[in-house]
């Protein structure tokens, strides 16, 4: 094996690196890129995921086709496949939902309304008077006198000064998580919460709700941003206008389900662990496309491009798709206890569940040492426009693997556009870029490669 | 100035480079991307100069629209404007543009077909049998007896393993540019060309041609790559298969039109100018948002930012909207010949003409002390994921200024989306994502910032 050197330095939490790069292993990159762009079949799988199978919501007949769909695409594909069981909650949206807010008696608006996962129905139609807040301190400051019975509009916009949407994401969900919980302490009849998206526009983005065992559960649904300007510009006008709306969601019995996992088998290390996941259950109100369809079928896509070009790993190499992470969790937690308890030695694990758009690089959850390690692997991908390698956390399903052990890591695509979909109607096919998606594939088969060849050289 | 010193070590054509991080510097590029994440105009001004102008092409009534609304629009914001004369082509599509083939006789396959721009119309329905080539050397293996009185069909798909698309995009366009003119001396009577996109779609994308003095002109029209695949799977069926088209479009005398400058007065060099442009005309298939309102509205933008954060700047800094780069260059070509007739002193341009998505980085093209002065920038765009700093051509129009002595680069957003749209009916203020938009713009304004700032000490 030839070895020519690059001296690389690289600022990283003022660290110096000084990286060999391996000629055998920046050709085998190239190799998987050039396989990724040529003969990529990410975007073929993902459009089967998203029309033809549709939205995955955990517990539907859809996620239950999905699990079907990808154990027989891997299986086709010549990978071992395990289906594994999980119980998984089961919400449905049910067929009504609706709103509107009245500037003056019978003068209805329309607003775009959906309710938030996990949610319960309202009692009909619910209608009341509305309070605007920022937060959760201006619930405390107007306490139960200014709430009880009214319908709580939470309108903190996502803060668009930070370059990452994730981070912007990151200020706002309490609202959409824990608006109910809180509102109900101060007696409030429903909560409303504007959609967490950047855009101005018309489309209600949904996503997980929770409820706090000894409180009332209110009813709580999303507003698209157009609808939330609209309503507080209305309320400046006129603050005792009535809200009315009505959802029919409800929570059915836990159902069975399961992850899904293709392997490939290691010839060195057959019992030791390399893993790339997503999640194959998604909201319902478009098809999963970026959230995350896409890192599904990239994680297959992953070990399809290694087999492709005659590699056999030293580790068992495992895709992942992880039910439930939605709204549950579940399937990452089956997932982990198994790893411990049988155990299965996991000695990297990276997510792709952060959309489907160009990859920029990689979040690292490690130890420094292990950090440093990944770092090294720039000059492998810069051709690539893959730079950005940073500590940070890995994603929540394989960050349930998380022991001071195992290396964690996620894809970091290109974030700008991610929340233009998130939750909402929009995250179609439509919305996903093939090149992008492929690119996101090839990296991914690429650090997998990197790992599996100087993991244990490290 | 309070400096703190950063030791970055980059491997840059082998080279080290060790430059110094001014704080100031490094804050004011943060101030520059708040305020274009908080309060971005472009995808404001790109939203009229898309929707309520329309589609620019050179000699249109939209294109003169277009010149007054930027110049008002750079008035109201406080730039000196000055209009500059420029006589462009009037190249017009006309009203009739349609093709099939006849797989048998009356049995027809619509495709959707455009013009070429340039192109001259057909007589009447053009008819006739058809050659299809991958390129100019097919050409002449094939020969007259093979050609003659023939429609020639272009259909060598631009590369997919190319990471960027532009290269891609290289590869293929001679095809559009040229092909016209090469079956034209082998007695073709007219030419159809593969759409140059790396999607499979039903759009046919146009683009400019020439045609050679001494030879025919024949028609040419570009067919979407859907259409492509089914026309070669038709002619593989049948070789004997007819097409037919037609077109309308003319060349109308030359026009008067403008180029359209913003700018800033420098203080210390009032008559040295750095520029950053885009072009205000446009296909006329879509409206021009990526290709280039987006590049005209990030120039003016990074000039309103810099102004609204109370900056004066050192060197006169403008904004140019080039008139006439996508059939004929001649605004950017009387922009240069003033600036070497007056003379203008150029210290720098920078062009923005290659989509409105996210920033990656810039093209340098200069001396190799020019090279390296630019990439002495990358610690201060490291935080917005603007990493790729690599020697390349600039753009069009700001390339028409290469002397020698002028520091040229352009703004290189992600390529992966761009060929998507180019020319085409999709490149609409839809496919523009407001954020990445206005990150290109930040770019724009820091790069002009820092190169104010320290082109005098290099």
């Amino acid at each position: 094996m030839r070895k020519f050197i690059l001296l690389i330095c690289l600022i990283t939490n003022s660290l110096f690196l000084f990286a060999q790069v391996d000629s055998t292993h920046f050709n085998f990159v190239k190799s998987i890129y050039e396989e990724a762009l040529v003969n990529g079949q990410s975007y073929t799988y993902l459009t089967t995921l998203c029309n033809d199978i549709g939205p995955r919501l955990s517990g539907s007949p859809q996620a239950a086709e999905a699990v079907n769909y990808t154990a027989s695409l891997m299986t086709n594909l010549g990978f071992e496949v395990l289906k594994r069981d999980v119980e998984v909650p089961h919400w449905v949206r049910g067929d009504i939902e609706y709103g509107y807010f009245e500037k003056e008696k019978n003068i209805k608006t329309k607003m775009r309304v959906t309710a938030l996962g996990g949610s319960v129905k309202t009692d009909g139609l619910l209608t009341s008077n509305v309070v605007e807040v920022q937060n959760f301190g201006d619930l405390a400051r107007l306490g139960k006198e200014n709430i009880k019975d009214k319908i709580v509009f939470f309108n903190r916009p996502m803060n668009p000064i930070h370059l990452s949407t994730f981070t912007a994401y990151g200020g706002g969900v309490d609202q959409r998580w824990a608006g109910a919980t809180e509102a109900a302490k101060y007696g409030a009849k429903g909560v409303l919460v504007r959609s967490l998206t950047l855009r101005l526009d018309t489309l209600p983005h949904t996503g997980s709700m929770g409820y706090d065992d000894g409180l009332e559960k209110i009813p709580a649904a999303a507003i698209s941003t157009v609808d939330a300007e609209a309503l507080h510009a209305a309320l400046t006008a006129n603050p005792e206008l009535s809200v009315s709306f009505q959802l029919s969601c409800e929570t059915l019995p836990d159902t069975p389900s399961n992850n899904v996992i293709g392997q490939l088998k290691g010839k060195e290390y057959p019992t030791k662990y390399i893993a790339v996941g997503g999640h194959l259950d998604s909201w319902d109100l478009g098809t999963g496309a970026h959230d995350d369809g896409a890192g599904c079928v990239q994680s297959i896509e992953a070990l399809r491009i290694l087999k492709s070009l005659g590699y056999t790993p030293k580790h068992t190499i495992r895709a992942v798709m992880f039910m439930n992470e939605e709204n549950g969790l579940r399937g990452a937690k089956k997932y982990a206890e198994r790893a411990q308890t049988i155990p299965e030695q996991h000695v990297m694990a990276v997510e792709t569940d952060a959309g489907g758009s160009a990859p920029l690089g990689f979040r690292i959850d490690g130890t420094q040492k292990q950090v440093t390690y990944v770092q090294g692997f720039i000059p492998y991908f810069e051709p690539y426009g893959v730079y950005w390698f940073k500590e940070g956390g890995s994603g929540a399903d394989v960050g349930q693997l998380k022991n001071g052990d195992v290396l964690l890591a996620g894809l970091s695509p290109n974030s700008q556009r991610y929340f233009d979909y998130h939750h909402a109607a929009s995250d179609v096919i439509e919305a996903v870029n093939p090149r992008e998606l492929e690119l996101g594939a090839a990296a991914l088969a690429a650090f997998i490669y990197l790992i599996d060849q100087t993991i244990d050289q490290q």
